[in-house]
């Protein structure tokens, strides 16, 4: 079954056999995730907002948007992996947080940023 | 059991909650990853490279990591799922395209780029 | 009077007198760029395009968009200055080739991207 | 004589020559600075801090990295001349804080962020 556990081995085995562990130092896979992230914003920068809701819809442009995410995804999961950062248990300690310091009732329809927790 | 799916489904309701769907164009969601990943490089950019290998010893530095790195993989997925794209399956295509790409053997120990597929 | 050379003499002085050029490496310097839009981006990812004409009508707001622009403006011209790029030059030799890679009359009023120059 | 309000009024009039007026809005213009920041970046990413230095004595990495700075640097006064923030004036004033903020005898030598002035 996919899950990021398996993807992580991946890129492990992938880096290893190409002898590509030189290059992955944390300073160097931060640069590649802003890299790619910058590659896939600039897919989007040129379309109203509506537009972007439909850039699905052109195969061409689905594909680049599909491309970009992976390689974000990436870059992302083997930086976690070489820092010892469990993805899905940060974001979910992160959205527990966002719910005690983002209340519905205060921050309904608003996108003003709340206070840090104390 | 914890997967890409369940954080998607559980920042629908945050955002629904909220209602803060009206925020989450693609083209916003892509800014506030691109906002999060400068948070992120910025932990690390005054490091060595060896410093950064242990960034993670530090643990405030170490806390700070995993919440930008929660934050890049929350909007990351929220991205996906509203654009309908299936990150772990798309991260593997782009493993096999760049296995083809960069065959071990012209490539090891080499970070140079290849040229894309025909 | 003010110009870019003056910006990046006080920028050599001002890290001379704390020994903080250890840490200006062009990696660096190219991660603290990327930090720096990553906020002015956070600034503007939830306005929306008709917001964002007016963010600098709040006074915070614009405090804060000034001083992140400030912040950018401040690591390209140390990295420029570093690594001899005339940053003004550089900008203009982009537009000749822009003029010539985006004729009006073919591109007007169209965001697609043009085919590199032969 | 070159300087950033003749570049600034060049850019106005390529973007009026080809209707592109329409898509300069801030939002996008700041999208288009996080794009050309992220290949600026990418042209770094594998290079040790050496190398880095180095970058500018290979003709074609140098064309590369000249051609993202003066992107970079047109998309920052784009927004600037929109939004009506003077960059030099914004950047030493930035500076005037950081002498107040960074004093050389407590930051010689560190890359501690400072707290922000009262």
């Amino acid at each position: 079954m996919q899950d990021i556990g398996t993807l992580a081995a991946r890129l492990r085995d992938f880096a290893a056999e190409r002898d590509w562990e030189q290059f992955h130092t944390p300073k160097n896979l931060a640069m590649a995730l802003s890299g790619e992230v910058g590659e896939l914003v600039a897919e989007l920068q040129w379309l109203t907002p509506e537009e972007s809701w439909a850039v699905m819809d052109d195969a061409e442009a689905a594909a680049r948007v599909r491309s970009e995410m992976a390689d974000v995804f990436i870059y992302l999961t083997r930086l976690s992996d070489l820092l010892g950062v469990d993805l899905l248990d940060a974001a979910h300690r992160k959205l527990d947080e966002g719910e005690r310091r983002y209340d519905a009732a205060t921050y309904r329809g608003s996108a003003r940023k709340a206070p840090p927790l104390q």
